[in-house]
């Protein structure tokens, strides 16, 4: 199957791959002066080129022709998720989500956090790896951990839903959200999000939704919220 | 929240927890002589007990009452996939499809996969860690790997799908399936289900269906699946 390359180093006629990506092209797949390779730059366009050199430190591509908005579609996902304990399962949340689909990712900080800070180098590093691997142009927009009550406060999404585990009576998220929009969902920490932080959310008019009945660990959820909206705009009928 | 203890020793009146179990009860939750615990036993029963010793080589509680098919449900999904060649991936599709519930899993070997064995212990064992962990009471029937061609030849489930990478034409799996029968699903390796396996599949009558437009990763697409067959089940309209 293609191989998807990454650079932001995009000029007028050429592209300049980073280092690690020409050891992959040349070393690894063996690329050679004149075979074809496909570029993204992580904001939605998608380059066909041809290799012009193969120095690893100035690996010219040139640009034969270029695809704008290669993923563009109708739909919004914002995710905004309380970061796990362990880093690994934020990443594994990136990673996923961003294979299914997703556009803007927030991290939260909140009463029942278990983690206040997340690595937003190893985090765009996982993006990157899984745009390429799902064969996508653009990057989801990736914000540092801000308060809930900033977060709630500032979001100005169209559709705004919390998943919280008092759910019994909320209506599941496939049946709130209709298509064709944007939306932001809030995940909570392991504990949950803390009956003030919920009040505030709904004040700020942020929807009650149910991801199901199962109890799923965080990131989990978070990828099933994912899903779901994905489902909703994919999926007609 | 509550926790929830895995013992496969039960008996009339009594339930000795494995050691590690009672590890984690006695020395890392403080629990006492005269204190309750949840207890399944990955066959669908949820136990109160009381904790009558607190020895850790023989940790004895009193069943106080048993739930029967605490997890009953009226869908059996059973997904059959190839393995990753990265052996935490397969564990992470068991973690999750714990989490959002699934009642058999099977592993195929494929003309292109990249993995011809699995580790079974590794597996049971992220099994139960996520059955506690998602409060559920019943594991997961989890068989060993196979070829394909014994597996479609036996697979006697009411609703059987292919999903594989030709599938623009296919169905998506959520307008395939009907509420409330048993579904098995195939989900092949990153290089896909060969001509003749997916042909092989049909004769036996499977049914191709899609997973939606995205390039998912195996295990990703495995996930997806069981979570689109929750859905069908678990969202009524």
């Amino acid at each position: 199957m293609d191989n998807l390359f990454y650079s932001t180093q995009i000029y007028d006629e050429t592209i300049v791959l980073p280092q690690d990506e020409a050891l992959h092209a040349i070393k690894v797949l063996r690329k050679k002066i004149g075979d074809n390779i496909k570029v993204v730059d992580g904001q939605g366009n998608l380059y066909h080129t041809t290799i012009d050199s193969e120095e690893l430190k100035n690996c010219r591509l040139i640009i034969e022709s270029v695809v704008k908005d290669y993923d563009k579609q109708n739909y919004f996902i914002h995710v905004a998720i309380a970061p796990t304990k362990s880093h690994d399962r934020v990443e594994l949340f990136i990673e996923k989500a961003v294979e299914i689909g997703i556009q803007e990712i927030s991290f939260i900080l909140t009463d029942h956090s278990e983690r206040d800070n997340i690595k937003l180098n190893r985090i765009y590093k996982r993006a990157i790896s899984a745009m390429k691997q799902a064969f996508k142009a653009k990057l989801p927009q990736i914000n540092d951990i801000v308060s809930i009550e900033e977060f709630v406060n500032s979001c100005n999404n169209s559709e705004k839903y919390i998943a919280h585990l008092n759910e019994g009576a909320n209506t599941h998220l496939i049946h709130s959200a209709p298509q064709g929009t944007d939306y932001c969902i809030l995940v909570g920490p392991e504990g949950d999000f803390s009956t003030t932080e919920i009040d505030n959310a709904l004040e700020f008019e942020f929807t009650p939704v149910s991801l199901g009945d199962n109890r799923l660990r965080t990131e989990t959820a978070a990828i099933v919220a994912c899903h779901i909206l994905n489902l909703v705009n994919e999926v007609s009928g």
